[in-house]
This record gives C-alpha cells, structure tokens and sequence, in this order.
C-alpha cells in the first residue's frame, strides 16, 4: 500500500529526490535567492512521548510513533520545517479512527470523561494549525478517514450524500460512472476530505460563482453535545438563520461533521481556455475586474502577476498573464470565452500561448514547496481578499511587508466586488524568519482592508487577526453557541473562540 | 402625500374599488367558486386602546390611532381580515421613528429598562406574523422608514451602502443615475425595505442563481445588547462561520440591522425571453428541470400549472405556461435563451406569445387579493422548496390538504436540486377557515420533505412547522446567541426563539 508522508506533502514516494531538489535549486531559486546551505534529509519518525491516557473504549485507535507523528501537524511551512528536524514535541497521544457515527459520538463522551481534547483530522493538510493542538491536555486526532462512504449518487437532483471522511479522488470517482462530478478541486483535493472542506470553508475549482464548498452544500449532519444535527435536505429554504451556515467553518469547534448532501454537477462537456497576457499589471488587474464584472462567470480566471508566471509558469516575456477557462455540461462557451477575451483586449490584453501544464504544476506545488524546505528555504503562502479599490494598496503593503523575500502574487478566485490574492513568499531564513514574515503579512493585509483568510480558514495561526476581523457580538454568540455545543469545552480547542 | 393604506395593501388610493371588485367577482371568481356574501366597505380605522407606557425619551414616536393601527399587523389574509373587521386589539403601545443608529440603541436600552417588547418594522409586509407581537407586554413598533439613507455607490466595486428603512424604489432611484441596480424584485418591492429583506431572507428577482438576498450581502451592521456588529466589507472571507449569516434571517429576535453593504450590477442592456406552453404539467416540470440544471441561468424561470396560468395569466388552452427570460449588462443572451427553448421542445414545450402583462399582475397582486377578502373569500399563498424527486407528492398532498379550495401552483425559483413552488389558496370561509387550511398544508408540505418557507421567513406564523424543520442543536445554540445579545428577551419576542 502507498504511504502517507508523515511530515511533507502527501505521498512519500512522490517527494522529490535529492537530485530533483538540487535542479529545483538551480533553476528556480538560485536566480532569486541566494542559497548555500546543505541539503536537510528526509526525516526518519522520531521516537515520541508515551501516550498519557489509555484509548477510548470500542474505538480502533493507533498509538505508535508513525501514526502519532503523521497526526501531529498539518502541512504549513511551519510544520513541515519542525517534522523535518525531528521536532514532535506534543504529538497526540492518540489517533482515533472510528468507523460509525456512534464511534464520534463514543469518542467525545470518552474525551469529555477524561479530559482530553478532541481534534478532528480529515487529510491533515491545514495550513493554518487547524489540526495540532497546542494546549496541555492530553488529545485525541479525531481521524475520520474510516467514515468513507458514499452512500447515496441522486442523478435526478444532481446531488450526492457522502461521509466526512471521503477523500476527493474516492468522491470522484464515486460519481464518474453517473457521469457527475462534484468540481471541488483545492490544492490539497488528493489529500483532503469532505469533512474538512466543509469544516474549514475550503475554495474550490471555480474562479467565480461557487467559489467555497459553502455553495455546495444541502444539507448537514454534525455530532454535537447536544445531540447529533441533521439540516433538513431542500435545494433552499429561508426559515431562520441558515443552520448549516453556522457549522461550515465552524473548524471542529462545535461538532463533528459526519456527512453531507452535496450538490454535484454533469460533467462538461464543452470547454474553451485562452490565456492573455499584459504589458502591465495595473491593466492586467483592471482586465480581470472588468472579466469579473461581466457576468460571465468563467470558471478559471486566474491572474498571474509578472513574478508568479515567471516562477510558477516559466512565462519568460515578464509580462502578467491572465488564465482564462469556461466550461458547460450543456451548450458550447466559445462565445463566453471570446466575450472575455474581448473585455481584456479593451484593457491591453493579448492572447497568447497556454503556460505548459499548469494544472500538474498546480497539485504539484506542494511536494516542490517541502523540496525548497530541505534546501533551507523559507517558503509560504497568504491569501485573502479584498475590495478592488482596496487591491493596489494591499499588494504594495504585503510586497512592502515582506521586504527581502522574493514574494508572487496570483488571484485564485475573483468575484464582482474584488478578488482574491493569493500570494506565494519564497525567503532565505528559517522558521523564525517566517514567525516574523507572518506577522507583517497578516498586518498589513488587515491593514489594507483584506480579510485574514479567504480560504485556508483560521485555525490556530489566523486567531490574533481573526478576533480583531470579528464583530464582537458575533464572537459572543459564537461563545455562547460553543458553550452548549461543547459544554466541556473538549473540541478542538484553540481555534475560533476560547 | 399619498396615504399608505392602514388595512391592506401598499397606497390607498390604490386599492380597488367597490366597481372593480364586483368586476373581479363577476371574471376571476364565479367561475371558479359560489360567491353570494356582500363586499365589505373599506374600513376606518377603529378607537384602539390608549398606549400603556410612555415614549422614550428623545426618538421621534407617533401615538395616533392610524399610525398604531397600520402598525398592529403585517399583510397576510390574517391580517387584512382582521384589519378589514375593525379588530385591532393589541396594537403596538408606541410607533417609534429612529433617525439615528443611536437612536435605535436608545430605544432598545429604554424598552429593556421598561420591559417593552421591540418589534422591527421595514415596510410592514410581513405574511408570517413577523411585525405582530402577541405577548401581554407593552410593545413598541420600531419603525426603521427614516433610517433611509443611502451614504454610498461605489461604481468601481459595484456595490452600494444603504440604510436599513430605504424602500425598494428608493434604493433603485438613487442607484439609476449610475446605471446600476440591485435587481431585488420581490413581490413586496414597492412597500419593503432593505431592512426587511435582510432579516427575513427575502426572495428576489432571479429565478436562479442569487435567488435570496442573502447572496448580495457584502456587510452587515446590527445593532445588539452586546453591541454594534459590523461586519468587514470584503468580497468573500473563510474566516470562520459568516457573522452575516447568523444575522440573515434572525427576523429581529438577534439585533436590529440598521445597515448594509449590498452587491449591485450594472442595468442590464441585453435581455430575450420566451413562453413555453405545455399540454402536460408532469412534462412542464420536467422541462422546468432541464433548464434548471443546464447550467443556463436565466433570470426568469417561472413556471404556472395550468390552473396559475388560467387564473393569474388569462391562459385560456388548458396549458402550463414556462415564463423564460434572460439579462446581461455585458453580452447578448440570445443563445441561451434558444438553448433553453431547444431543452423545453425536447420536453413537448412549445414557443406561444407571453401572457399580457404578467409583471404589472404580479406586482398588483395584492391589491387584488385585498379586493377578494372584501368580497368574503380567503385567499392566501403558502410556498416552500423540495428536491425534483419529492415535488410530485408535495404537490398531490397540497391540493389534497386544500380539497375545497382552489389551489393553483407556481414555481417562483428554481434550483439544480429542486424547485420553490408557491401556491395561491382561494376558498369560501373565513378566517377560521384559513387556520385550518393553513394548518393541513404546513402538515403537508413539511411531511413531503418541502421546507416551511423558501422565502416568507418564520414570523410568528411558521413558528411550529419551523421548530421541527430546524435541528435541534442549530436551535440550542441559536437561543444562546440570544441570550448574549438580548439579554432582556425584548427583541421580537415569538419569532424564532423562545
């Protein structure tokens, strides 16, 4: 069987070896940053704590050093640099894996007894510490990767019921023969789960429309003290505040999220895809703003600017490039794409060839990110967004910010009233470098009008400038909710509200 | 200055008179069911009982007899008929008129300090019992119509500040000189508020896609006991669960919304719509799916059962009637109507000429059903969502609940997953009769998976069908969050929560 990278990305076959790092070296940093340290090895699992509390009862759980060290973080920079210098100092002491609704509900009462905190783990792929309790208590890695079914397709709705624990390929591959697809892809799509996108209100394939999983969903069950959630299944209801808008994002705070309705769509069978470039960034923002405002509704519209298409896509004309994409299951889009490419030539645009593999390059960025981390590299990313007018001020504040780093900057979802920039922050240094990076970026993104998080959720790391974004009496309802969701104040404690 | 009508619909002067009634008798009635009652004549305005608690100091307050009985009741048949009868037993005590967001923080810490319920009040179209207080305290209307200003369009970002009591024609008013609109038509449009929509969720304009206000929220602002919530104006955030959505639809039992920032567009300068006629209903709802999931998203899609489309659109043949239509500011939507055209022949729909004037119907619809009360029927509507699969018996189980009445159906907005019918009840009877039909077709579109409400809110009315639809711990930690933002029980105390 394929195993997980217990402290990189994803499978531990597909990092890159020594030689691809070097090349990685000399092609792609060297001409940016300086580099000359030595190559960090892939590290073996270090020997770890004993567990300090006995396994819940009836529930399989795992308590050797492999699995507990896999648990132990998510897979931001962060973690990645502790786990390669063999820094597990507070692993779980146990990973839980149940495999039945009543095994969560179990496993939360045992945790309640005892003391012991409970967070829940989907993939691990948190970039925020959403998965790596800081506190005291002993904990639990709630693991939900045995609730994987899939029990329901419903072709005449277009919708599919599937366990938390679901990974998106199984999904995916659960709705081919219907000729469905549910289109969520983030970055982590192979090693992340339905459970965590809808805990964390993870961004998906398309640039505009239904941009979060939030849009996806019709319907929720959650394991909560209180008893167990189930939203009523409607294509939409307006009867009181949304139930379901409560517990998505809500980051294993105030349940566990055991399995959902979501909406699926045919598979397309038209496409078109041009890419423009711009002389300049300036004009390549406005194209895109004017792409956003048309009503089109591209499903990629992906702005590169000059930095991020020369390292992330070998664009060597240093102009920006602006990825433009439509797809239907139904009619053809050509006249949407030419429309778009009409909008962007009024701004400069023109159109050019297609950056080679960018989809590769794009689910691949994870294994190179862990690669530069070997070499002694500080590598990172920070997303927000921001109202257009706000735009030019926030992407001179971050690049001021982080002063030194080399940093690129691509919009990964854009919406009629501003985009989403998404910025990647390559540096030499090491983790405190980037304690210090972080927290410039975060300031001057709040700053300049931008929210903490568009995509990658708050977690641990997110919560100075998550409390502040806030409104005060929404933190007191959120307090006062968690305090009759989780009375004993056992689920994940750290993220969200205290 | 024109009147608004104490009693019924909208303007006074609007109203049909004792003439047009007979003639709505004579066409739209006799046909269909017995009519031998006498017209009621237009009442006036009945001697309530004396205020039981004096006004807060420094708001502006009326105490007047019509000010407090336009004020006593929402639009419902329940209401109109009481209206209609002289019975207003429990009027609100005072009718206050904040200028200020002060002023409405003044009011809320006086009716506490006096135990005064506080009912919001935007256009006083509420169908559900969301403007009546039922309780035995003092009650105060808090009318929000001169919190009506609209501080800012923002051209750049396409969207606009506006105060909670601007009127549906105010907000489009101001926004016209920029070519800009909202786009937010509910059945209400000329006689509620931004307020009002935001916290029932109201129902809007597109058929498909943004359907809810909801989805047009940019920020909120909610005045609290534990403070003013003003949430960050960005384009979209995963920071956590959305602050605004615990405020949408929290009906004024949470806060009072006193300003929002709201999505506009640019007017829309290409539109194309069809009528489809179906000899079969089955065959029309199916063809109604098709354009549903096709991906298409026309802005109309409305489709009126064969009853509907006699009664409301002058549908002489039998038929069901397909209402298509398409908009862009940026593009001909030419094609996607013939698309969607093409999908409705594939179901046996054929192109007929539109009904006449179905808007200036739609938007004068109340004004009728005002008439239809005066003439001794009840007549109502009831409306709710259900997956494709469950409509079938949603509908048979309707007309069963209402055998005796005449129901007709109408899709208001449709989804992938599902349509949001609407059904118009007319029957002999009284307001007896109403309660008991009002209760069998609750029973049976809850017991047909529909929700108790697509897009009328909660309100008093819906309260049972609502308290079993929503999941018992969403309503756990919904009472919480009411217990830390109003302390006092004063807000809208019925609606939602106890």
């Amino acid at each position: 069987m394929r195993q997980r990278s217990w402290w990189g990305w994803g499978w531990a076959d597909a990092a890159l070896d020594d030689a691809a790092c070097e090349e990685l070296a000399a092609t792609r940093v060297r001409p940016y940053l300086p580099l000359d340290g030595a190559l960090a090895p892939i590290p073996a699992v270090p020997r770890l704590r004993p567990p300090r509390v006995g396994p819940p009862p009836g529930i399989p759980v795992a308590t050797d050093d492999t699995t507990r060290a896999g648990h132990a973080y998510g897979k931001a920079y962060r973690d990645v640099v502790r786990a390669l210098h063999g820094t597990v100092d507070h692993p779980p002491d146990l990973v839980a894996f149940p495999a039945t609704e009543a095994d969560v509900g179990n496993a939360l009462e045992w945790a309640a007894g005892n003391g012991v905190a409970v967070v829940p783990y989907g993939g691990g792929s948190s970039v925020v510490g959403g998965v790596e309790y800081r506190g005291d208590a002993p904990w639990l890695s709630l693991d939900l990767s045995h609730l994987a079914a899939v029990p329901e397709v419903d072709e005449l709705n277009l919708a599919v019921r599937a366990q938390a624990g679901v990974y998106g390929p199984a999904l995916e591959e659960r709705l081919k023969p219907y000729g469905l697809t549910l289109r969520h892809y983030p970055q982590s799509f192979e090693f992340s789960t339905v459970g965590g996108w809808l805990a964390t209100r993870a961004g998906g394939h398309f640039a505009t429309g239904h941009t979060h999983i939030d849009d996806l969903v019709e319907a929720l069950r959650v394991v909560t003290f209180a008893g167990v959630s189930q939203s009523l299944r409607v294509p939409a209801s307006g009867a009181g505040p949304s139930p379901d808008r409560l517990f998505l994002g809500s980051e294993g705070a105030l349940g566990i999220i055991t399995e959902a309705w979501l909406r699926v769509r045919r598979r397309p069978s038209f496409t078109a895809a041009a890419t423009m470039s711009f002389d300049g960034y300036a004009r390549s923002v406005s194209a895109t703003r004017a792409v956003a405002q048309s009503g089109l509704l591209p499903s990629n519209c992906r702005l590169l600017d000059p930095l991020e298409a020369a390292i992330q896509a070998g664009v060597r004309d240093g102009g920006a490039r602006l990825l433009l994409g439509f797809e239907s299951a139904d009619a053809p889009v050509d006249a949407a794409l030419a429309r778009a490419v009409e909008l962007c030539r009024d701004h400069g645009g023109v159109p050019v060839d297609r950056p080679a593999s960018w989809r590769d390059t794009f689910l691949r960025a994870p294994y190179l990110r862990d690669a530069l981390v070997r070499l002694g590299l500080v590598v990172e990313t920070v997303e927000t967004a921001c109202t257009w007018d706000r735009f030019e001020e926030l992407h001179a504040a971050v690049l001021a910010a982080a002063s030194g780093a080399i940093v690129s900057c691509r919009f990964t979802h854009v919406y009629p009233d501003g985009p989403a920039p998404y910025f990647t922050v390559l540096a030499t240094g090491g983790p405190s470098t980037w304690d210090e990076l972080k927290a410039a970026l975060g300031e001057a993104i709040v700053h300049s009008g931008g929210t903490i998080t568009h995509h990658h959720a708050v977690g641990r790391d997110h919560r100075p400038w998550y409390d502040r974004e806030r409104p005060e009496p929404f933190a007191a309802a959120l307090r006062a909710a968690k305090a009759v969701l989780d009375p004993h104040g056992v689920l994940n404690p750290g993220v969200l509200v205290d």
